[in-house]
């Protein structure tokens, strides 16, 4: 808690669903187990005409994304105390001298030592306008205080807005200064790859080329796009899903052990690990090793949904795609030959994220006769849901012999005695506050990761031959994806085992 | 089932106790699992007056080891009708031909194919000369059929007597005729322990000096010496079950890949193995190493039990161990600079038997902070009870930054689905009606297991300096058998946690 000096927290965009839904509630958790400092305060900035009561009245005292409990009522209202409003009017682009100046009359009745956080929780394309009247009303730089921003993704929407973003941005904030979330890092299973990687003498040393046959990452939603058919059409399952978390994920399962847990040592191994992945631009290898899909209609949970073209805010011509699976390699010794299979979809069966590690097959088979099928050693990493680990192994078979099975090491997060795990938003909002962006993507990071990705946008966006394949709602994905992992292998489709789709055709 | 050909079991010493504990309920949980052939019949021979009719009771019919079911009695009464009895007169060193007779009648009527198994369950003393008497009847030799003899431990009591044990076997019989038992190989998770290191590809790697600090195995019973007193207090725990069980385990955690999984594959490298424990003959290295013990009166299961100096037929002045604890290293390539700790005790804490794999420290520590104590993995092969595999690994602790805490990857025999595990004397009997002799002690692995004890136990009778230390009943053994192992380590004690033992102290 001494970590956490005394600070303003200036939120923009602070009427818009995030700050209701997730960073008062995030905030307020923290308040109720004593993480924020005694001397902090919220501001929350809009275009709405709104002042402190009502805002904290929405946010705080009439949040129905703050669990009531008998405990917390009390502390719902002195939270709200710290919680405050400024109404910017029309626009952002205006003079922020009045605002300058609500934010030092706060700073020192709260006596937050003039430390500030701007979060901004807007359309990125205000990202520009607000940091450079940030600046002009000279609020950017560490004045007594330190100045942090943070900013939520969409990181750009290609490799040339994500560089130009990153430009703007730091026209007016040091690097330093600037911590782009990615909720994904904040989850305890993510952080726990590099644990699991290098703080186990059992695993270290079978983590490369020589010992693993090939990686497999899957993120799979049961839901559709739902409220978000506009902004989702233009993005797609690449952009909304691959370019951030699962990027992220593979930078955490590729990288080299970093020399110490320091933030930039760390960020440094990942930003090295993303430029390792071996970019896919030309057409031959694009269109073998990327596939897309988009869910036609068909069933969720036992109850008939539409199809994604149905959808509200969608092109009903729509190729966006809501299932994207990838091949490739990556360059380095490491990993040198290894292919990595790593998909992402909505309307699956069901809602899961992990990482499969399969390793070799024994060099050596002395136990000639056994007959298991897709007998390799696996470990299962599972991200969510059913937090933990899974190892794939051989026992003997009782009886006679030496015939080989498979069986299970199991391990769930939730077997740990009473560890309350934070929310993400919870923990991420917390390192922010103390200075630690190890889990805040850096610029160059996102950048190497539009590099990777790119390429494969712009295939799908202008090559005729790059289709879209039709799959239904409920279902693994398009069957011809199966083909992408070579040999006696397929997907591993954890949960429920439906039917399978009655074939595949092209959405035209 | 057709891999067991017609044969006739011939069982010396039928009227004792394992008879009728071990080998009938075997044969006939065999029988009802129809892995026996059709024409199979078991002739029992001892000095005791009786026939047929009271054997069949005695062993099958009233036979409460063998458990009643609702199906099971119409069985029983079919297998008794295969069992038969010969009285051998006083003597086992008479004439054979009166009992060659019966067995060529029996061998006719029952349509047995002329194969004979002699099962030796008799004193040690005698199978010199139940062989010799066996071969002037010309019963040895294969004639017609085959023939093959089972003996049960003790397979000698130092190196010499194995050898001389081992001479007179062979003058009678070819080695590939003997079968010298010991059950522990007949534990599935014995057997497991090759499956686990050798069709993993997890685990193969990993097993050597290389990953591995060091290895421990504990054989720990909570019983006393009972009724074997008289015996035991002649043998003590390093010959009862070092020599024979705890070795065969070492050997199987020792040996180097075997090219295949054939009987003499396996066995040659079990010999291998053995050769390679290096022997120590030293009186330094047997002080400083080698520890024994013996149990005073304490506790058991909460009630009090008597010292092993007041247990019936034990010389009150014994100073036999009812405790051994061992380190010593393996000479070779595979293992140099591993220490090994092996223990073997009567009236521990609990009944358990396990090997410890510790792995070393990862080489570089990224997560400094981690405060946790003991935190190298650890797999753990548990032998019995709850048959299974345990790994310790280190996961992150939740909340920020990165503190590393233990968690259990855990896999029970008992969760692969509808396994009928066979009892040892079950596996193994089949095995030798099957001629498959790999769960079998071959002579040259019986003399490298004395080569290594020999010494210990010579240096145990005859050095002054080599003390038999107390220990209270119920407790982990000596106090100072801690300080064999070195470093931060101890032994893992499973179960439940008792307090200390007040102290320690010398038998005098």
């Amino acid at each position: 808690m001494d970590k956490t000096p005394p600070q303003l927290l200036i939120i923009f965009g602070a009427s818009g669903d995030l700050t209701e839904r997730k960073l008062i509630p995030a905030l307020f958790s923290l308040y109720e187990e004593k993480y924020l400092p005694k001397n902090f305060a919220v501001l929350g900035i809009s275009r709405s005409d709104s002042d402190d009561g009502s805002f904290r009245d929405q946010v705080v005292l009439q949040n129905k994304h703050i669990p009531e409990t008998v405990k917390n009522h009390g502390l719902r209202k002195s939270f709200a105390e710290k919680v405050f409003y400024f109404d910017l009017g029309d626009s952002y682009d205006v003079d922020y001298s009045a605002l300058n100046e609500r934010i030092e009359a706060l700073d020192k009745a709260q006596k937050t030592a003039g430390n500030y956080i701007f979060y901004l929780s807007t359309p990125p394309s205000l990202y520009e306008i607000i940091a450079r009247n940030l600046n002009k009303a000279g609020l950017t730089s560490d004045n007594g205080g330190w100045t942090r921003l943070i900013v939520e993704k969409p990181f750009g929407y290609d490799l040339a807005s994500a560089h130009e973003l990153n430009d703007n941005l730091q026209k007016y904030f040091q690097e330093s200064q600037i911590y782009r979330i990615d909720h994904y890092l904040g989850k305890e299973t993510v952080q726990n790859l590099l644990v699991t990687r290098f703080a186990n003498s059992i695993f270290e040393p079978l983590w490369n080329r020589n010992y693993i046959r090939h990686v497999e990452i899957t993120n799979a939603e049961s839901v559709g796009v739902g409220k978000r058919g506009g902004y989702y059409d233009k993005s797609g399952a690449l952009r909304d899903m691959f370019q951030n978390h699962l990027l992220q994920i593979v930078s955490l399962v590729v990288m080299e052990p970093p020399i110490g847990s320091e933030p930039e040592e760390i960020r440094n191994e990942k930003v090295k690990a993303l430029k390792s992945l071996r970019i896919m631009d030309d057409p031959e290898t694009l269109h073998k090793n990327t596939i897309r899909g988009q869910y036609l209609a068909g069933e969720s949970n036992g109850e008939p949904v539409i199809g994604y073209r149905q959808e509200e805010g969608v092109d009903p011509n729509s190729k966006t795609e809501t299932y994207a699976a990838l091949k490739f390699y990556v360059d380095n010794w490491r990993w040198a030959g290894v292919p990595f299979y790593v998909r992402t979809a909505k309307r699956m069966p069901t809602k899961v994220t992990e990482v499969v590690i399969h390793f070799k097959t024994p060099h050596h088979q002395i136990f000639r006769n056994s007959m298991v099928q897709n007998k390799d050693n696996k470990l299962i990493i599972r991200i969510q849901p059913n937090e933990g680990i899974l190892v794939k192994f051989g026992v003997k078979v009782p009886g006679q012999g030496f015939e080989v099975e498979r069986a299970n090491l199991d391990f769930y997060y939730s077997e740990l005695a009473d560890q309350k795990i934070m929310e993400a938003y919870e923990r991420l909002l917390l390192d922010a506050m103390q200075g630690d962006a190890t889990l805040y993507a850096r610029a160059d990071e996102v950048e190497a990761a539009w590099e990777f990705v790119d390429p494969i946008v712009k295939f799908w966006q202008t090559d005729p031959n790059a289709v879209t394949f039709g799959y239904s709602a409920g279902m693994w994905g398009p069957k011809n994806a199966d083909e992408l992992i070579e040999g006696e292998y397929t997907w591993r489709n954890p949960g429920e085992h439906l039917t399978d789709d009655p074939g595949f055709c092209v959405i035209v």
